[in-house]
Order: structure tokens, then sequence, then C-alpha cells
């Protein structure tokens, strides 16, 4: 029987698509259109990809007399799924002047009222078989709002007048000099990880399982601008006995000499946001660093990132009022935390890096089919962040989703919590 | 005193400009936004940057109270003038997302309500000294008419599925089988080259100068599509000795097998036009062709490529009447010739290749300051083209017109017509 | 008290540096001043470097009054160790004609000399200090013993006539059908890993540590050639549901088809040995496979790669006569397996993948100072190999060593064995 | 009739065979290994090559019962001559560690004392129609004499601790203050060039033509180090309104500041040379520039670079004493040229960049079959020295030869005489 106190699946879906329109609309019709690095997808593939991924996965299968929009769509819009068939290279995104925004807005109707009937009829009968689509779609459009901040911010960072896209500026507040991280300390064991069986998870969070912790503690807050700026003045970038040997060949070839959207004017650090260009708040967590830069961080203070299942254990078991996971909705710029007892910040600020390969659970096995090229084959070469930045959409994350990207990643709201062994 | 029979230079101007912006109005917004390689510029830019130029060597320089559109556009769209300052790199010309298309249609008529200004008061005082720039500038805003033209045909080419822009489409004729070309002989001797003091000449076709030629004859017509799918089937891109080495280490790099925009299916040649994808008709000038294919070709023909003054001097005595520079406007794509006596096609058809280099004429010194940044500095690495193509706008070309490009080109509408020593 | 049963750390040192000088007996000069990639470095490289080692962290800081060979050698032959100062591009250890055979010779010799001086005098007293710095030194350099034969194999594969440089021929046997690999089982629990406080062990073997294992079994011996044909033969190259998707962006951009080493002649492998060219044998352990090659047959195969702490607990408890690690001596080509009960071929025939990422052990911490830089800082983006394989120096190795590679490396004896999950 | 009183073929043959040898003599076995850039040979490669040449140009077709020293040198070293076969890449030379040195050696001598039985043999008779490969061959080996000398001068460039190779250093010399250049005058008018049928000439010297010269200049001797110097301290390599396009653009990719070669220290320039490393003589032509450099000098200066027609009309009139091109015999470094009359040095400081881009002369076709691979097909992209450099062996060169490098080429003897209008 229904449960008729939580919201039909038909609002779910509508919310989460609206959420999506509504992002786009403070940008011009061409800031939609460019790619300005191959990790970057313009902001109408985003639009279009994400609906393709409903008509594909739900409507062609699951909606009787579903007549496809465009049958070329099936090429431009297919991310990276080999057994959908061929696709457009990745790099050359940008190159897809047509369709146009007005035609990738029609796709977008088309599918959503498509989706409408298709949760509509026969809701009660059949949509057993079809919710944990349902599910992992919604989940999907919700990776793609924030990859179309991340994405728009890189565009735009690109420009040489670093237009203003967002309306709000950041406040120029004078915080209070933060107090320093205190540690929260965890006795080690044998202890449950991942989640299986939920009404929703992405497959790479399970099986669950156990695996051992020894003693450690986790600081209540992340990373925090200020401190890292210590660390650049303090000859961070310059010193390679705090470096992994990858990352500090980064450091020579890239010339990295502060985390991504930083630069310098006149012996002052200057931070590029969605909002324009501003001095760095000193309380507000650090974000956009690679893997390597939050490694190097961590050793220059004596410390160490957490393993994701350190995160994790220590997110279910101390996470404050502000380190819980109901994010207040997304924004485009980290804020300062609110002081407070526990766990601070753990989800809603930055990703935070972890040490920990983004490798399969024991005993894990992806989907069958196309829906199972969604994580599996992504895992090697890549490191676990955990928690959930600023830009990503509220209730999209838990304890133990595991986001993952290259170590050498900026582009992402990602920093970092420091850790230790006790 | 003022002649009287010819167009004001108002009206010139207005009738470049006006053709200018007809060209852009097959094009969706995002058509124009979008760079496919480092060469191709976005039409956006093309529309911003021509009005950069009139604004900074002439509203600038001799409009009294003029004032800019935009103080940033001269960063933006200054295409490689060192002296008038730093520039954007080229090759992010695609990065550009604002001004948005509107603001830069605003630039191009503001400027041209200054420009009729500046055209309308004291002409006829004051016309002697802007009138060389005056030139110069709409010369300039011809020539990129013709990389639009070039540019939007990459752009579009490189879209998966080819979208078709221009309306009409080429007819598919079924040509009548064209005749041999045949060969129109020259005396050898002393002659004059090149052109000083004309009513407008870009400084690189002048000095002018004696040099030697001796006895040579050219084709009567551009190599046809015929003659060069002939060289393909037998073997052209797979017989090195054909080659000049450079030539024949492109064909190997990039895998050269027949013209751009040529692609073979089911053992026929399909060939990417603006009107869309045809086949190539047998009798038109064959297009798309580097320096090393034109040569390659001749080599194969038992012919050779004519040196720039061999052309020169044949154009200016034996053009024929499909062979003058009276073109009747610009056209998407190259047209079959008409019979008739003397040289055809001289102009309108395809770029021609010639042996010659890129280099200054005897005596030849740039012109001062900025403008002398036209020419001048590009005299290294690059060949000779006369006459002019399907691309080329009507009356912006003559007989001792001088385009050049890198051998390796091929995103023109370049082509070849064959010599021999007599 | 001194042990007067086993050899004196004299003995054991002249033994290992003997065996690198008789490595390269049959070696021409030229073979060994030549570097074919970055990865490879030239012999004399090699021969230089083991000795800086001995110069570096032994004589130098524990030799009164040593006299160093040649100031120079500090920048030449230091790999990697920024504490020590700058040194040579690691790409460009090929350019170093000087110093020539005879001096890097003369420079062995020379570190000979004094090592046995100081390890003559006062040894009994002296010699707790020394004694962790010898035994790194000793592994240190039979790890190059392997890397000569590796390099050196690449070096001679890359001359267009493959030049034999090792005397004997792989016996042109015809071996009876191999029986399929059986599977021995394990069962779950909380187990312990690493070593410390062991004689001689690398710091990345510790800390000991408990970790969870569940139920597994491991094949009994390593995937043959036979069975890797298999996999070509059934398209294992060209499906990309098989590989990672990193894995697949290598197959697509190196056009892999086969191991490295084989190629095909008239529909036949051939795999390049340093033996010569010969048929590949179908029941020798295939070897020269990266990362994604390992993960994709044993997806192929219906099984996965075992975890790295699966590997080391059935390394202890079910390795057969022919599996332990008394290894009989390096060879140049991995040897069919002997049939028996157990597990074979742990140790001496290919390297092992495993799917564990090369990460510190819980509460590692490197050395302090230059040693430091042996293990730790290479602890990103690369994959965890267990075993040894026919290069590797008898008696170097251990189940609890850990050799680690960028995944798409392939110039190693590197193959694999089966897990699957019970 | 024999002509008695010149030296028999034999004795040239074996005189510019035993000046190849002795200038490796002063290297290292390894040294003649290496490869340090594409543009590079190993001197082992050199030597082979050259031997390759008489062995396949003469050997094979003339000396009946000729036997071929080993059947794989024809793949190994073969330059570029298509027509002869597939051949090994040029870039990977410096991977042939086989054949060894004596192998080379010992097909030299092969080569030698078939050769001595080919000029014996029935000399008067056949001579005729080997005189013309004869002649080639000896150019051709003397053209890969400076190749040896300019390519170890790179090897030994690469090495950090520049090991001196060459036994004398040059004398640190404190010289007069250098006059001015004094400028020599030509008339215009109708003139002859090249040359054909002399007894030995490269095709791409003739066909003998008219061409037109209008009144110009030469400096009496090259631009000298302490000229180019002051050029350095004016910002000559900051300043892009100096510069060709192309050449600016290799600037600023390549971080030109000097000629190559030369480094700062302590604010003063230092030369590598193959004497070892010393200050450069004020008073010497400054070598190892681009053609982009060379331009860039002259606009400097107010001046121009010499067509190559302009250079040869004055060597043939105007040449001093130390102008002829009798030169004393290749040495390792440019000398301060003999004040006198007359064009100075034109022949044996420096190679002289001119305006000219390699192309045919007019009516020139190469030679039928490989040896018309010489020259023909390396006609674009390339600019035309004129002299000869100290690298240039003795009676190599004339008036008429035509030298060709690509405009971004440093590693030869190669800088710049100035020239102007009058």
């Amino acid at each position: 029987m229904k449960d008729k106190t939580r919201p039909t699946p038909l609002v779910e879906y509508s919310h989460v698509r609206a959420n999506t329109q509504a992002m786009v609309e403070c940008l011009d019709r061409e800031d939609m259109a460019i790619q300005t690095m191959p990790d970057v997808s313009p902001t109408k593939w985003h639009l279009a990809h994400t609906s393709w991924f409903w008509e594909t996965f739900l409507l062609q299968e699951h909606l009787e007399g579903y007549v496809e929009y465009d049958s070329n769509y099936n090429y431009l819009f297919n991310s990276y799924y080999n057994s959908i068939g061929t696709r457009h290279a990745r790099a050359e995104r940008g190159f897809l002047s047509r369709p146009g925004l007005e035609d990738v807005l029609g796709y977008r109707r088309h599918v959503d009222s498509a989706m409408e009937r298709l949760l509509r009829v026969d809701q009660d009968q059949d949509f057993f078989t079809i919710e944990p689509l349902l599910r992992l779609g919604l989940a999907h459009e919700e990776q793609h709002q924030e990859l179309i901040l991340t994405d728009i911010k890189h565009v735009l960072s690109r420009h040489p007048f670093g237009p203003v896209a967002f309306p709000e500026r950041l406040a120029s507040i004078s915080s209070a000099p933060e107090a320093l991280a205190s540690w929260i300390g965890f006795d080690g064991g044998v202890f449950a990880f991942g989640i299986e069986d939920a009404p929703f998870q992405f497959d790479n969070e399970g099986p669950s399982h156990q695996a051992v912790l020894t003693p450690f503690a986790l600081a209540d807050r992340p990373v925090t601008n200020g401190e890292f700026a210590a660390f650049i003045r303090d000859g961070g970038y310059n010193t390679p006995s705090l470096w992994l040997s990858d990352g500090w060949g980064r450091v020579e070839a890239e010339g990295w000499r502060a985390p991504l959207y930083w630069r310098e004017q006149d012996g002052e650090w200057l931070e590029f946001t969605l909002h324009g260009e501003t001095v760095p708040l000193a309380d507000a967590p650090v974000a956009h660093l690679s893997f390597y830069e939050a490694c190097a961080y961590a050793e220059w203070a004596g410390a160490r990132l957490p393993g994701e299942r350190e995160w994790e254990h220590a997110a279910l078991r101390a996470a404050g009022p502000d380190g819980c996971f109901a994010l207040p909705g997304f924004s485009a710029h980290p804020a300062v935390s609110t002081p407070g007892e526990g766990l601070r910040q753990m989800f809603g600020g930055v990703w935070e890096w972890t040490r920990s390969d983004y490798a399969p659970y024991p005993r894990y096995r992806p989907a069958a089919g196309a829906v199972g090229e969604y994580n599996g084959k992504f895992m090697s070469g890549q490191y676990v962040l955990r928690g959930g930045s600023c830009a990503t959409p509220m209730g999209h994350v838990r304890p133990t989703y595991r986001n993952f990207f290259p170590p050498q990643t900026r582009w992402q709201f990602s920093g970092l919590r420091l850790a230790k062994d006790i």
C-alpha cells in the first residue's frame, strides 16, 4: 500500500527537474554553450543529457507508446554508456552548436510530459518495477546540478574579465578569529560499513561489510582559507618533502601556487567565486584543492587525511547540528561553519578528500546491463571524497555516499578535514 | 575636386558592412560562438573584430569626441597587433561567452553611426588624410567576410550531423564531360610586377619592380574534382615520390586521403559543402587542398605550380570573359567554369596555390606603427595564393593581390592551376 | 653476540654485488648506454646508481676518511631523493655519454673496496648502527637487478632486428595440455597482516595490523599464455564492457591488442623474449600485462583480482613446494609451473597484480630524512603486485613484500592469478 | 684521356674517407651512440650511413661481384630515400645499440676496399659512367663531416657537465676593438645565376638562369658576437616589433634569450664550444642563430638579410683574400676574420642566412630514380644559407652552393651578414 505521507514520485520528480531549470536562469545563452576544458561540459549539454537519461532508461523501456524526441540525441547526449551505442567525443561537446537551447528546452518539456504520464498511469501497480530507476534518475540529475555549477564556474573563470553571473555578492564580513579546530576521538574495533537494501543508494555504497578501525581522531571542522594561507606563506608549495611524488610532479608541471581560482594581486590573495572576485574569507573552508594539495597540507600540519571508513564511522556517530546532512539547499560558495559541539560541516561545505582509493567494497558486483556502467568501471585511478559541498543539492547525500575524482582534480568544491592516529 | 561619378565613401562603407551582416543571417546564435580549431574564429568574434578595426584605426584617431563602446573590447578583439597592447589568446576566442551577440551587434551599430559622422563631416576637406585607412578598413572587412564563410564551414563540418546552414542546395546537375584543359603559352623576358600608388592596394603588393620570366604555359582553367579523383584512384596519396618531404610527412601524420571535407562512403566520395553533403561535381574546381597536395598533383600530372609572377603576368594579359576579376559576388561553393577563350576562372573559383613563398618584394618596407603589422611580419613559412575564391567578396581582389597561408592549410577554398615550362 | 652460522655481512654484500656484475656480462657497451623510454634507465646508469646508494647512505656517513669517487656523481646518479639535492632529469639518462663504462666500473670497485673496509673494521662494535642501512642497500641493489633485466629487455625489443643478447634459447617444447587451474578456498575472519621488527623489511610492509577478510578462493597457479590467448580470440580487446573505463581508454589510445612484446605474424602470436622471439608457451604464465589487462581478463573469466591481503594470507598458509619463496635464482623468462599440491608459483614466475592500490598501512609513517623517500612518497596512483618474477633475485622477496607500479605499466614481468568470493 | 695533373679518383676518395675517420678519434664509444634530439644523428650512424651511400649507389650497381656487408644495413642506414625501401625511424637512431662501433668500422673498411677495386679496375674505360656518382658521394660524405661536428656538439652540450671532447682550447685572447663593418656596393641589372655542367655540382645549383638585381650593398664581414650582444642588451629578445610573427612565437614558446649554446652566469654570457665553455670572442662571427634571430637582428640594425642571388653575385665579384673559398680545413669554432679589403669571411666562418626560401630554380627537374631524392623533395619550408662554416670541409663549397635549413634551426654554425638597398 502506498505511503500517503511522503511526496508522490511525480512531485519528487517535478521538484528536482525544476531545480535544474532554476539554476540556469541567470545564464546567457552563449554561457551555456561553451566548453573550456575536457572535464567541463556545456550547461546546454547537461540540460539535454539529464533528459536523455530519463528517456533512455525509463521512457523507452517502460512507457508504452513513447515517441522519442529526436533519434540523434542518443548519440549526442550519451555520456559514457558503451552498451547504449557509440557516442559523441567528450572533449568536443563544445562543438555542438545544434541543437540550440530552445530545442534542448523543448526536449526537457517533452520528457517531462512523458514522465508525468509514466508516473501517473498505473502508479500503484507498476511502481515497484520502476522505482529503483526513478531513484537513480533523481540522484543522477542531482549530481549534474552540482556539475552545472562547478562547470559554469570554470567557464566564467576563463573569461578575461570574469563576468558576474550570480546576483548576490559575498558579504565582506570581518569574521571573528576562528578558534583552532578541536579533535574528536574514536575507539578502534571491528565495525560495519556501507549500506544495502536502502530505499535508494548507489551500488557503490554496498554491500554492507565489516572492517577494522584503529583508534583515531577527526578535526571538528574542515581546514579553512586562513589555515591554508599559512601553509602557502610557510612555503608549502616549494617544499617537495611535504608532497607525494606525483603531486610534486603536478606542482612543477602546472605551476600550482595556491588553490584553483586564487590569484595574487599586490601581495594579496583574491578568489574567483560565482559572485565575483573577493578576498577569501579566513574562516570559510578552503575549496578547489586537489588530493595532492590536501595530502601536502595534512603532512605540513603533522596530521593525515582520514580513511573513507573513518569518515563514515564518525559521521554516523558524532555529527553535530551543523554537521548533519539536512542541507539547507545548495549555494554558490561554502559558508563559514557555525560554532558548536560535535563534528561540524560534515555536509554542505566542501567535499572532503579521503586517503582511500575508489575501489569496490568486498563482494561488490555492478548491475547487469547499461545501468551497471554507472559506477563500477570507474574504480581505478580515483580517490574518494565524502560529505558534500555547497553545490550539492539538498537531500542528495548521506554518510555512506562516495564521491570520487582523479587526484589532480580541482574544479569541484573540494577541501579536507584533518585526521590523526591516537 | 570630388569625383561625382563614383559612390561616396559612406555608400561604400555601408555596402561592405551590410554585406557582412547579411552573411550571418542564416546562422543560429550558438553557431556564431563556437571555435573548432585554433585557426578558426567564432563568427561573433569576426563581427566584433572588424568593428574594432574601424574604432581603433579611424574613430579613435580621427573623429573628435568619439566615445569608445567598451574599453575591454580593445583587449578582446585585437587580432595580432602587438603595438596596440596585450590581447586575448587566439585559441581561446571560443571561451568568450560575453559579450553576447546582442552586445556585439550593438557595437557594430555604435561604430557604424560614428563612421557615418566621420564620413559626412568635412568630407571634402579631410578625406585625403583618412582615405588610405578607409580603403584598408574596407579591404580588411572583406577579408573577414571570406573568413566568416570558411570558418563557419569548418564549425558546421565538425558537428556530428552536419546541419545545413545555407538555404540553397547544389543543383544535382549532370554536367557534360569537360574538355581537357588547354595550355596558353607566354614568352619570356624582363617584365614589371606589383603595383604602387594605386587608389588602394595592400603594402605587400608593392613596390613595383622588374623580374625575369622564362617561357611558360598556364592551363586555361583550374584542376577539377574529376581530375583530382583520378589522382586519388591512381594512388596519389600512397606514392611518396610525388610529394615534397614535408608534405609526405603530413600525409602520414594526418592520414590525408582526399581533400578536406571529402569522405568515402560505400566506395563513393562525398563532399561536405555549406549547402550540405553532396557528390563532388566532376567539372567544378577542386577545393580545400593544401600546398603539398597541389604540388603532388602537379608532379603526378607532369606539370608544376606557377610562380606568383607567372600567374600575375598571365592574368593581366590573357584573362577571358569568365576569367576577369569582376566577380558576381561571393557564393558558398565554387561553380563550374564557363567554356570560352583565354584563361578562365582566374578569379572567383578557388584560390590558386603558387610555388612562391610569401616574401617581401625588392625594397619593400612595412608602414610605421601598428598598421605596419598588417602584412610584413607574416612573411615567413607561408606560400602565396593568387586569384580569389567563391567566398571572396566582389571587387576585393585584383591581379596583383597576394593571399598567403602556411603550406598545410586546407580550410580555405584553395585549389590549383597547372603550369609548365615551354 | 655475533651469529656465527650465517654469512658475514661482507660475504652477503659481495655476493649481491657480484650478481649485478654477472648480469651484464653478455651485453655490449652500447647496449648499456641506451634509454628507449622515460621509464627505462640505461644499464650503465643502474650500475652507477646502485653504487651511489652505498656511497651516499653508508660510506659518506659511516666510514671515516672516505673520499668520494667523483663529486659530480651525486648529481648524475641520484634517482629521486630530493633531500640529497638536485638531480639529473630521468628522461635524459640516455644523454649521459660520460662517464663511460670503464669509469662506472671503476666507481663500483672504489665503492666495493671502501665497503669492504667499512664492513671489516670494528664490525662487532658498530654493526648495530649500520645494519639496517646495509640491509636496505642490499634489497635496493636487488631491486635494480630486476630492473636491469626488464629495462634491457625493452631496449633490445626496440631494435629493429631484435638482437639476441642472452645465450640460452627457449626449448621449443611441446608441453602436455595443462589441467585447468584449481581453486583453493580460505575462510573469512579478522587476521594480522604486514610485518615489523624483522631482520630486514621495507617500511611499507609495516606496521603489522589487523583487517577483515571474507571467504575467498585463489587459483592454484597464475593465468597462462594459453588462457590469455583464448581471451584475445574471444574478442577481449574489443569488448569495452570487460574493461575499467581508464583501461579501455588505454586500449584505444595505445592500440593494445595483446601483451607487450607479443606480435602477430601470419595469424600466429610471437613473443619477444630475452632469448629471442618465440611462440609463447601455452602453459607458462602470461607476462607483461598492465593492471587494466589483468582486470579485464579476470572479468572475462567470471572472477576478479585478489586483494593484496588475500594474497598475503594465502601465501603464508597454502604455498606448495613450488610456491614457496626459496627461488632458484633469477632467469630471463617465466617457466612452466610444476604440477603439485597447494598454491603453485606464488614466487618466481610473474609479479601478480592485486586489486589493492598502493597505500600506507594503518599508522604507517615514513622514516625521517632522505631514506624516508624510499617508499612513502610514491603512495598514490599505483597498484600493488605480490609474489616476484623470474627476474627477481633469489631471496629478495617474501609473503609481505609489496611491489607497486602505475596501472598502465607493462614492461615488468607482470601477470595475474584469479580470485573469487565463496 | 686522363688528366695526369689532378689527384686520381682513388686518392680523392681515400682522402675524404680518412678525414671522416680522423674527426671522431677524440670521441668515446658512448659519445658516438647517443641521440639528443630528432635532428641529431649519432656519430656511429653517420659513419655507417656514409658507407651505405657508397654501397647503394656505386658498389651494388657498378662493381661486379660485390657482396654486401650486411643485408640489414640497408634498412638501418638509409636516411630518407623512399625509393630504396623502408627505413628506420629518424628519431630512433639512438636506439640502435647494434651494430656496435667495431661492426660499423668493419663496414667502412669493407666498403673502402671494394671502392678501391671499383676505382682501380678499368678506370679509364668506365670512369665516365660513375664519375658523377663519385663526385656526389664525396660531396655527400663531406656534408656529413659537418653534421658529425654539429651533432656531437649538441650531444656534448646536453651533458650536465659539458665534457671537453676536443683537445685545443680557445686562446683567451683580448682582441683589439673591431672596426665597424664597411658596406660594399653593387649595381643593379640582369645577371646570371647558378651553375650547370660543372665537373661537380649539386642539382639544386642549376639550371643556370637570369634574374634581376636592384642596387644593394653587403657588409664586408659577418655580424660579430660583440654586435649581437649589443642587440641582446638593447632588449632585442623582448621587442616583438623586430620579429617575424613566427619568430616571435618561437621566442615565447622556447624562451630564447640568446643564441643556442650561450648561457648567462653572474651577468656574463658564456658560450659552449667544442673546446669547452668560454667567453664569446667579441670579434668572432656570432653563430648558432635561427633565421628568425638573424632577421630580427637585421631589423634592429636598420638593415636586412641579403637575397641568395645578391650573396652569390657579390661572392663572385668581390671576395677578398680572406673571403675566398680556399678554406684552410674545418675547425671546431669560427675564428676572428682577418682585416683586409673586399668581402671577408664569405666562406669558413659561419653559414649565412639569406632571405630566400629554398625553392627550385627556373626549369629545375630532379634526377630520375633514388638519387633524385637528394635535394628536390626538400624544397619547402626551408631557407637558404650561403658560404660555409668552420665545420665545412675544405673544398666542399663554392659561390653557387645552396645550404638550407628550416627557419628555427640553431644547431648548425649559422650566422648572418647584413645587406641593404642603395
